[in-house]
Formats: C-alpha cells, structure tokens, sequence
C-alpha cells in the first residue's frame, strides 16, 4: 500500500490516525506542496490524482484519492477494528460528524484557496487567519452541540473506542491552533482531543513526527 | 421521514435525487436561508442543525444532519435500488468522485462564504462569480478527467445505472450554470447530466419544480 500525503495536510493526518489504529503499514512518499512550485502539480502525480490534492493511496490496481474515501475503503477493507458504528443511526450520526469537518471546515483553509484570498483579494496573512478562525470556529461549535447531545460518557465522540469522527476531529483541533483559534467555549472538543493524543495510534500520526516534517 | 430543506440549495437536491430514486415519501418543510434573515438560524432548527444549514433528516427519534450522511443512511435503510456498488474498490472511486464535489467545491460556493467574500474582502457580484467558477471549474474538470478513465460505455459516471457520483454531479452542474461556468472542455460530464436529466428521478428534484422555488 502506497501513501502520498504531506506532514502538515489535516486530510493526510486523518488517513495516517485510521492506518495506525488499524495496524496497518504503508509505503510513504512525501509531496511537498509548496516545494518547487507545488510536487503536487506535476503531470505524474496529476496522472494518480486529478485534483492535485494530496492524499493518495495506491493499492495494487487500484488508485484512490479524497481522504474520506480513502477512510471508508481502508474500513471496508481491514474492518477490524471498525471505526463506524454497526448500529446504522449511529454510523450515520458519526459521519454527520465527520463531514462537518471533512465538508464544512476543512476545505476552506486549504492551501489553494488561501492563495487565492491572497492573490485575488490581497487578504495578507491576519484576514487570511481570520478567514480560517470563522470556518473553524463555526464547525466545533457544531460539533461541540453534537457532542453535548451525547450521553455516552465515553472519552471519544461516540463510544468506547475512537473512530471516523475522532479521525477527523483531531487533525481540525490541531490545525485550529496553527491558526489562533480560541477553544475556550469547547470543552468538550478539547477533551476528545486530549483523550485521543494519549493514544499511540494518534500521537504517532501527529505532523510533526512525520520524515517530512518541517520546523 | 421529514426533511428540511431549500429548492436551491445543492445538497438538499442530492438528497431529493435519492428520494427519487429510491421510490421514498417525505414529508417537507422550506427552509429560506434568505427570508426573515435566514429560516436556519432559528433556534428551532439549529436544536435540529447546530451548523445552520441545510439539509436536515427527522426519521423517528434520529435527526440527522449534512447532506452525505444523509445519502449514506438511505442506502443503509433503503438499500434497493442501490447507490453503491456492492465491490468495495468501485465503492470508494464512486465515494472519491462525490467527494470531490462534496468537499472541495460545493462547500465554497456556499451562501455564508459568499457572503463573507462580500462583508470582509468587498467582493461584488463578479468578483464573487470569479470565485465559484474557479473552484466549480476545477472540481468538475478532475471529474472529467476520472469520467475518461472509466471504460464502461455507460451514459452514468460509474456504471448502468446513476448512484452517489450521479446525484452529486447533477446538482453541482446545475450550480455551474447559475455561476456562468463554462462547460465546453468537459464533455463527459456534460453528456452525464443530460443522460441523468431524462430521468424522472433527477428532473423532478429540480429546484425549479419544488414547491418552495421562486424566479
């Protein structure tokens, strides 16, 4: 199994949690995507992905792109131990979570789009933070009400164990701290967030344990 | 089964595609995200949508949010006709191809990001069209461009039958078109839509026929 992430993408960090809680290991190859214009932008890495975007995987014949699909495989594939519910209200419940994030938060700091607001709006390095806080702000808060409807009293967002929504949840945590957003109104985000770093498979999938992790 | 929702918005479209499609009633309730300052920031439905948005699905005691989940838990529920492939690699290049839409285009073109670029950057009507059409632009072309690898002769994306790559192109083709994006160099995607428009299930959730449209 091939990997093509980046140590600072939310949307790699997410595949790198599922592929450690799974067991599972991988080939990696870095792609830088601000070296040399962007190794995401070249005709060879365009030919496995359309988009280029990271992440990637390659397995066998098959090549895959878009990090939630690339989760949703990796749990069809090696279900144990599962990361979505059996129950299917509350699969659904976790992937309502989940697309918060993967939907509504996270595509809007990507790095393209903050060029743009850049280059086209000439939004310097505040208005492009501001921009960031708003979205970020407005999905934890969600997923915080969410969180407060739970009444598991489990230290992850659904249950016993972690899955699709702590997946996804911590990389957006982490990235909302690169970004000066203020959590003090989360504390129940905070405290999934906590929980889940104690974890290996978490820890081990931070950016900055990554070989292409930079200061 | 009730279900919030807004005949312009795309993600309420994906989801009456899938109704269609799957021969279900509902019962539906307008949500105007314009009227009275916006009928989803009501604090009766954001008790349903922390987020605010549109779509929301009450099926008994289960009230579930963000338009994927909600096409997931349908095929769960009402797993005939399907909108998956039963092969779990087919599975995730269909799920990899919604995403693209889901994730990294639709959410931009969003009512609340559009009007942020308005309050926070001053953008008028065409900077805010620039804007749509640059990301609608290059989320439909890598659709295009996964469309050419696919060899099956089929009029849908992914096979004999339209599913989950169906029901998010059409509404986000549709969307193109309000936004003046030009469609000439995606002849695949194009030739989708307009296989998918002869049918009852995709024509009849048109915004145009729902009972809340206007001009």
């Amino acid at each position: 199994m091939q990997f093509y992430g980046y140590f600072r993408s939310s949307s790699a960090y997410r595949c790198r949690i599922a592929f450690n809680l799974k067991g599972l290991e991988y080939d990696f190859t870095s792609v830088h995507l601000r070296r040399g214009g962007g190794q995401q932008k070249t005709p060879e890495y365009r030919a496995m992905n359309p988009q280029a975007l990271v992440p990637t995987l390659v397995n066998g014949d098959l090549t895959l792109i878009q990090s939630m699909a690339i989760l949703e495989w990796l749990e069809d594939t090696y279900p144990e131990p599962a990361i979505l519910p059996a129950d299917k209200d509350k699969r659904a419940q976790v992937r309502a979570f989940a697309n918060i994030i993967a939907c509504d938060v996270h595509p809007l700091q990507n790095l393209r789009v903050l060029q743009y607001l850049g280059d086209e709006f000439g939004a310097d390095q505040a208005a492009k933070d501001a921009w960031c806080q708003r979205w970020i702000t407005d999905g934890l808060m969600a997923c915080e009400d969410l969180l407060a409807k739970q009444s598991h009293g489990s230290a992850f967002c659904f249950g016993e164990t972690p899955g699709l929504a702590d997946i996804c949840l911590v990389p957006q945590v982490f990235s909302a701290g690169r970004f000066g957003v203020d959590l003090a109104a989360m504390p129940r985000v905070t405290a999934v967030y906590e929980a889940c770093q104690a974890l290996s498979a978490f820890a081990n999938a931070a950016p900055g344990k990554q070989p292409d992790a930079e200061e």
